[in-house]
């Protein structure tokens, strides 16, 4: 017999029943039934129930075991006792009754149980991550996102994509945010980079002739602490395809994306025929460029109803051309308690408030029918309806299709600004008035995103994402239009509110990437010191490309149902950007310092 | 029809004669027949023969094409002309007429042509890697490598292993080699280490109860630059498991090795039942811990045969007990001139020369027919020979199993300080008498390494290998056992000479961890420090484990025939640790050095 097991904890049915039997795992469960101990033995496969009586030579010895210690049994497999059987467990008909025990590996008092569901601080789980992840919930979602990351490969590889290892020790990449830096000991005063994202090397794979390349890419980015970004890595399905255009990007992820989320999503709906919903649409319909579509609302511009009309703060605001009135449609929400909470939380936002109209029926209602019994249709009330009268507020009420019960609600001002506020009340009255389909996941492409955008502070023109990605019109719309107008082949997968996954069309010319900097006030110089490497490539045969880059931990996020990125990454730093387990990062020797060339230049105390 | 492809470059057959079809590539080679234009177009996937005569409206266009432009063409598929076939390539009976061009991405003057074979500089091949990179051998490569790692992950699942990414940012991991260090922006004065390699994180995982894991990790070593590594950073195929002895390891992973072999070794014959060779006999036989078991040759203790001779140098050598005399059998090494270009290779290699015997058929050889004509048997000759005498050398002869026209060399002193050179003398033999069956794939597991090795400098017991294996017999040999005697669950596996994975069974047990570290002159306080994390879970419940790291590019160094790891790698750093091609390290800024709180502490110039 083998030394540690016959059969995993999983292992044993009716068939083995008489068999003698072996199992080594951990002591999840004790119980001491009248002198009878249970113990139910947990490895990664499952459960078995071990009894040991007291007539047993290993009674003694089992006595002595604590939860978690690790123990090797031997025993027969028996049937339980009729009535006993546990038929939601795989080996809930049978148990090992228990005749050696061997312990493997004794535990002290644990910090953390592993069986049970009490929650601990997240310190604590961390410092003993070991045993945090023992127990089933995190044992679970480590295993989901295995599966999950298994399925992105054999989909991206029957897709016609090969998997390659880019570089972790490189040079600085552009993506913008802050990068992780190396000392070079054998080059001191020099620097390697952590990637980023492997953005470059994976154009210069293009360059080099492979056609299709992906990666489940670690990535690092050493910003502050941030609550939907795991501290320091975090792992892209990173991909990109030459002679393709936007279309083909879409029509290759899209069945990919979907069977994943099909695959884990637990049998909720998932999106077919993913929408494509141009940047400028999300904004003025959600507020957001990545919408939770799940959540029904649409909001509408209303202004028209507004403009001359008796609610002066809305008519005043609209005489600056740059402002505009949307409204947020509330169905079932007509009640002045709920609008009142509404307005609450808009303050609580720092905001004014929340304006909105109520509307009601006019046949039952109490108020109107002690004016006018034989009143019909449907009435608008509330400060705002008071002030712009009941023809406008009806005429809002139809053009947002809402009816007696329902209620809407406005932001006024300059959408550049309010959008955000405007998004965040969508989202809010949807979830408070339940609109939100939870059994669905709701995916759509989001296009058609600004190449430029205005820096109001530096007061210049900006890249507003990638500067790689291809302006719509190419070479010839950069020479002709106006920066702030041009639209880039540059697109994002929006999934029940974030922003999943995110990609492009290449600039792949070396003439208009070079145009592309300087109307963004960089020179081609620039272009040659900070993406030297790329831009060389560009100029011996550079095929059209494209791809994108989606987020695994925040996917496998979604499909297990976390709210947390560190619920579905296996070693995470905390939020402090420490491995409290490991004991990183840590001091190291002034020896190793000087190999590196460095030495520490701390800010001074109370600086 | 598609923007830019209706078919890849390897996609025409004869049943697309006639078709309109689009293709997209690179001209790959282009030739003027008389007038007649030849492209050979090339993408990733082939090449595919495109014509374009003189009344073509896209002839004038494809006069300025030249090597690597980037093009579309629209033609008509069509037949080869009788004869002009190339049955070698799998579009080679049709070509493409074409009608229309489009330049996607023209290329300048090339640094590096991609056709033909001539060889170029590193650095050029380095600093135009994407160039390099469509040249057709290193092309075939990166594939390989691919579908190397690709069967990895897939024998790897089916033998029931799942895959886990372990963290890059993390504290100094106890390989023994030097970490590289990134410093922490949000914790000043403080350092994260890239991993030399997933060891505690992959301990932690069995103590997490995950009971299979492996990864395809990459791990960083701050080394000096070594022929046999790549500079910086490298992949494993690294795994563990719990509940397992040093026969399940084995059992697993032989034959997972054996069919990557068998699958990517392009026919050559493939160990089957590896031999399990211990240190001590591998030293003792091949003078390696990494024999090329390709080369027949197995070295052997001659001593008694010297001791007491005429051969004085080796008599005296041996009245010290700690010496001895190794033959090396040279099989059809039998001729003066070999034997005396080995004798002058062991003196270019530092040694005082290498002794042999050369043995010869005395029916045969004209000097002995002139004194005794009627002489038979094998005779013995050399300076070694006319010293010990005919009676010794034949007893020598037969121990090695040596005949007439064979040679045997010696190496004489203290094993521990000659057998490397030994081995190389071994290796030496082998090849310039072609004795190595360059047809196989040879493996054997080299196993029983010992636990501890003198330390000859600092006059102490030190860790041979990896400090968390265990010993042989567990704690009480630890207690009981000279240190210098323990041998550890330790083993390697050898591979035509190289060791391309290495493993061992861990100490599981914080107790005989503690006496491990304690032997080799480490306090308790010690192991907290340096693997606090490890140490604390081996508290909880620690089950028993095992596992191994096999070298990914070693692995397909070998299987593709190189003989330089950086022609199996995407993006490697030359032998100086630079990426010239993306221009790392770099130098930074002095605001990037002021965030992480260090400054520069450059060697003076000269010193």
């Amino acid at each position: 017999m083998h030394r540690y097991r016959s059969h995993t904890c999983a292992g044993l049915r009716t068939e083995h029943v008489g068999r003698n039997v072996r199992l080594s795992g951990w002591c999840h469960r004790i119980r001491d039934h009248g002198g009878l101990l249970f113990i139910d033995l947990r490895d990664h496969y499952g459960l078995t129930q071990c009894v040991v009586d007291p007539d047993s030579p290993a009674f003694a010895l089992a006595e002595t075991l604590r939860s978690e210690w690790v123990v090797k049994v031997d025993g027969e497999a028996r049937l339980r006792p009729a009535g006993t059987e546990n038929p939601d467990m795989p080996t809930g008909l049978v148990e090992v009754y228990v005749t050696d025990i061997e312990v493997l590996g004794p535990a002290a008092e644990l910090p953390l149980p592993v069986f049970g569901d009490i929650d601990y601080p997240e310190e604590t789980r961390l410092k003993y991550r070991f045993l945090d992840l023992r127990r089933e919930r995190l044992h679970r979602n480590i295993m989901l996102r295995g599966k999950v990351v298994d399925s992105m490969r054999m989909r991206m590889k029957a897709a016609g994509f090969n998997e390659f290892q880019t570089p972790i020790l490189t040079a600085s990449s552009p993506e913008g945010a802050r990068d992780f830096l190396v000392p070079s000991r054998i080059h001191p005063g020099k620097f390697y980079a952590l990637p980023q994202a492997p953005q470059q090397y994976k154009q210069l794979l293009m360059m080099a002739g492979f056609d299709r390349y992906f990666q489940i890419a670690p990535c690092f980015r050493d910003e502050d602490p941030r609550a939907d970004r795991l501290p320091g890595e975090f792992y892209q399905l990173d991909l990109e395809m030459s002679f393709v255009t936007q279309e083909d990007v879409f029509e290759t992820m899209e069945p990919i994306l979907t069977g994943i989320f099909e695959e884990f999503g637990g049998g909720r709906a998932v999106t077919k025929g993913w929408p494509r919903i141009p940047y400028a649409e999300a904004i003025s319909k959600y507020g957001s460029d990545k919408p939770d579509l799940r959540n029904p609302l649409v909001m509408q511009d209303v202004s028209e109803h507004f403009r001359g009309s008796n609610f002066k703060v809305f008519a005043r605001l609209l005489e600056d051309p740059a402002n505009r009135i949307w409204a947020i449609p509330g169905p079932t929400g007509g009640q002045r308690t709920f609008c009142d909470r509404m307005n609450a939380w808009a303050q609580g936002e720092g905001q004014p408030g929340l304006g909105y109209i109520l509307y009601f029926d006019r046949a039952t209602d109490e108020t109107t029918r002690q004016t006018d019994p034989n009143a019909t249709g449907v009435g608008a009330r509330g400060p705002i309806a008071n002030n712009i009268g009941q023809e406008r507020a009806e005429a809002i009420r139809q053009q947002l299709g809402l009816g007696a019960g329902d209620a809407a609600f406005f932001v006024a001002g300059d959408p550049a600004k309010f959008y955000k506020f405007a998004g965040a009340a969508r989202t809010k009255v949807g979830v408070d008035l339940k609109l939100v389909d939870e059994n669905r996941i709701a995916l759509a492409w989001i296009v058609d995103f600004p190449m430029y955008e205005w820096n109001e502070d530096e007061k210049k023109v900006d890249f507003s994402h990638n500067p790689f990605s291809m302006p719509q019109g190419g070479l010839e719309a950069l020479q002709s239009q106006d920066p702030l107008s041009l639209k880039a082949f540059q697109y994002d997968i929006a999934c029940n509110g974030f922003e999943i996954a995110s990609g492009g069309i290449r600039n792949h010319r070396p003439d208009a990437m070079v145009k592309a900097f300087e109307i963004a006030g960089y020179g081609e110089q620039t272009v040659i010191e900070r993406f030297g490497g790329m831009y060389r490539a560009f100029q011996y045969g550079a095929p059209p490309h494209g791809g994108m880059a989606a987020g695994v931990d925040r996917i496998v996020m979604l499909l297990a149902g976390e709210q947390n990125l560190r619920e579905v990454a296996l070693f995470p730093m905390n939020q402090r950007a420490e491995d409290i387990l490991m004991g990183a990062p840590s001091e190291v020797t002034t020896k190793q310092l000087r190999e590196l060339g460095v030495r520490l230049n701390l800010p001074e105390k109370g600086a």
